[in-house]
């Protein structure tokens, strides 16, 4: 019988097959995910893998069904496989987030699914590590989250020399059009209003225009895909769609080159800098990132050779909270993603996974069975002591033994000798040593 | 928007509402079930979420599907989220047992589903710590697998006073059920063979009978039926029902009060009482579990006041591997599964919980905005050597900055007090001490 297509079995090392994955290469890249949200004081949360499917085309618009594990369960409730985390958090903290301070940092390893008629041999699910900061407008939230970012890479042994984060905003690009649209076509209005102010909070309805800015037109929305687009189109196709709105390839590749930082993206460059971290960033236009609820800052993280897909995406939302709450919270936030699977296909590349084993510290050698009580007694003293330990289960030659704890990596041998000595050897060192029974787990460490 | 029923939302402590549950709780339960069955050397696997349903049916019958989460989907394939681990265990093993020495210790920690249209405010999903062994027939295994159950509850504090391991056998019951057979109506046969051999590695077939016996009847299978149906079911009805089989409901009653283990039971409680866990077990022939499909011991950990249901559950299937590889690989196997929910209640009740916070190292304190650059220099630092770092954000008044960092509980508080020096206090002892910026952190443990 055979697993479903685009799902994966989770092996221990080493793995049996290529069409397997590891289990331990999994929990490793977990364990530095939680561990560097716990030193940027993000707190976990989690939510059901399955969800009403209102709570995805509410954010996403019925379009997004096409591409969602979705189905209708045995209550008759229209229901989906979560494809992404945002709207879960959105709904979490609208329910309860009196109950929390603000800023709200949190973080989620949940896994997400997705269901694409057309993509044979391509993944239904992956793994994501989540970090949203919730309630605070400022640039040194964006620039908190960028750090997270780049630290949770860097955990992972990545240097600048792998990665970087392509910084962008979508402010930059609306401040870009309004311009250019007012130098050209139409008059410029609104011009003191500060660069972001327009893109965000005002979310008014539950379609999927309702993200994208306030004074927003077909127009502008049609703009920012076309800029999205940008580096997949031809030259001549990109031109064209550009000049019927009004705009020329040559001034937003100008614009692009420029790459000079809004005042927003300018103070998140600061805030990085003195941390030492702004080496790992580059103001990118290019990145605009598709999701339509955005609202301010996008970032990408990729590697610096360019030859993985991104290894992470986000930015700012702020109308997702009250898009998702009906109206009732209203809370700005942004967030990233990063999957586990372009992460775990650089650290391959890179040489960087460590090499997974059973992590045996003691393997107990039983060679003579009227012993084999003692040595039970043994083995779970050790074990109690917080030490792995493995054993033969049932009589089995001494070379055998010995053969099993080298394959097993066990740093020690344990062998009871009496009731009342065992002998302990290293099998590095190959030091030997008798110990009194209850003596040994101090010659364990 | 509401979560669907039946699922939960997990929350950072302290929680917000009697409603949702506790992602700390949950992340200090997952790292118990791990640090233990690393300690026994079991290594982790998983599998998919969503299963093709056949998978369960092949196991458990057509009449399963009435309790699963179970759909098609876009592909027209019939797959359901899966309510137990041991078939894709099964399924997995069968697929690359080549490639492990056996006996193979595997551990998972599914999230498991269920779908019963009656049970309104039920939980149609829980975590499940599963730990198999696969590949020995010796009661070691048997008595290796209950020492680890009993060690992974003693992780969490809980001793011989709070739970009791109730061991029973269905070979027991099967000799039981031969010898009255024997003596009363049908002539005995197969008396030299041993108590446990027909129960195992015999399925032919596909329907869950397939896991039972071969010389299986009716009668037998409506004998296990009753015997577990004992506790809950009337005096004058089991004794009725027992009475068509041949059998009387004092005869099971002297054998259940006997208490007389077998000599497969006998093997694995001197192995436990080895150990020292002996005061953790007792024969209990009331406990015979309902799933088909196991053939030789089987147990249940229950908290000791009995005023829980059962914390966990298993023993052996020798069929399953087979049966789930359409007869291609033949390995005995045995496991237990612990869920999440009935865990946490009796450690709620045991006030065996620690308390969840932030658990903050440092809070860095920002009372001059113009030191904000060394201070994040600090923060960096900091959090690269591994602390856990809060700090406000945005500017905020010195004693709301000082009350934040009391709420995190924080350990230390850090300000910068000019380029060069750090004023570090200890909130407990209260000590301040000024330090060189460099040398910061060695003032934090």
């Amino acid at each position: 019988m055979e697993r479903l297509p685009g799902f994966r079995d989770f092996y221990p090392e080493p793995l049996p097959h290529a069409d397997t994955w590891s289990a331990d290469a999994r929990q490793f890249i977990f364990d530095k995910w939680r561990e560097t949200a716990k030193r940027y004081n993000f707190r976990e949360y989690d939510g059901p893998p399955l969800e009403p499917l209102e709570l995805f085309t509410t954010k996403s618009g019925e379009e997004i069904v096409g591409q969602l594990y979705n189905f209708t369960d045995k209550g008759e409730r229209a229901v989906s496989l979560r494809p992404e985390m945002t709207p879960t958090l959105a709904r979490m903290v609208a329910a309860h987030e009196r109950n929390y301070k603000k800023p709200i940092k949190w973080f989620a390893l949940p896994q997400l699914f997705r269901y694409e008629r057309q993509q044979k041999g391509r993944l239904r699910e992956h793994f994501q590590f989540n970090a949203d900061i919730i309630g605070e407008t400022d640039p040194a939230a964006d620039a908190e989250l960028i750090a997270l970012l780049i630290d949770t890479l860097r955990a992972f042994g990545l240097t600048e020399q792998d990665f970087v984060i392509r910084l962008s905003s979508r402010n930059a690009w609306q401040e870009f059009y309004k311009t250019k649209m007012g130098s050209t076509r139409v008059p410029r209005v609104e011009s003191g209003v500060a660069p972001d102010s327009s893109f965000r909070r005002d979310a008014e309805n539950r379609t999927p225009e309702a993200c994208a800015p306030r004074n927003d037109s077909t127009n502008e929305y049609n703009f920012f895909q076309i800029i999205d687009k940008l580096e997949r189109t031809p030259k001549e196709e990109s031109e064209k769609k550009l000049s019927a709105l009004g705009f020329s390839l040559a001034d937003v590749n100008q614009f692009i080159e420029s790459g000079k930082p809004t005042a927003e993206l300018e103070n998140i460059l600061q805030n990085l800098a003195a941390r030492g971290l702004g080496s790992f960033v580059k103001i990118d236009y290019r990145v605009i990132r598709g999701l339509a609820y955005y609202t301010g800052i996008v970032f990408e993280a990729f590697d610096a050779k360019g030859e993985f897909r991104a290894i992470a995406g986000g930015g700012r939302y702020d109308n997702l909270v009250k898009l998702i709450s009906g109206g009732k919270v209203n809370l700005p936030a942004l967030g990233f993603g990063m999957g586990d699977v372009v992460l775990l296909e650089i650290l391959k590349a890179r040489g960087l996974l460590p090499k997974f084993d059973a992590n045996v510290d003691v393997f107990v050698l039983i060679e003579d069975e009227t012993l084999r009580a003692p040595s039970l007694k043994l083995i779970q003293e050790l074990r109690a002591a917080g030490f792995a330990v493995e054993y033969p289960l049932t009589p089995a030659k001494p070379d055998k033994q010995f053969k099993r704890a080298q394959e097993l990596k066990a740093a020690f041998t344990a062998k009871v000798e009496s009731e009342s000595y065992v002998r302990i050897r290293n099998l590095k060192s190959r030091d030997e040593i008798v110990a009194g029974f209850a003596d040994a787990a101090n010659h364990l460490r």
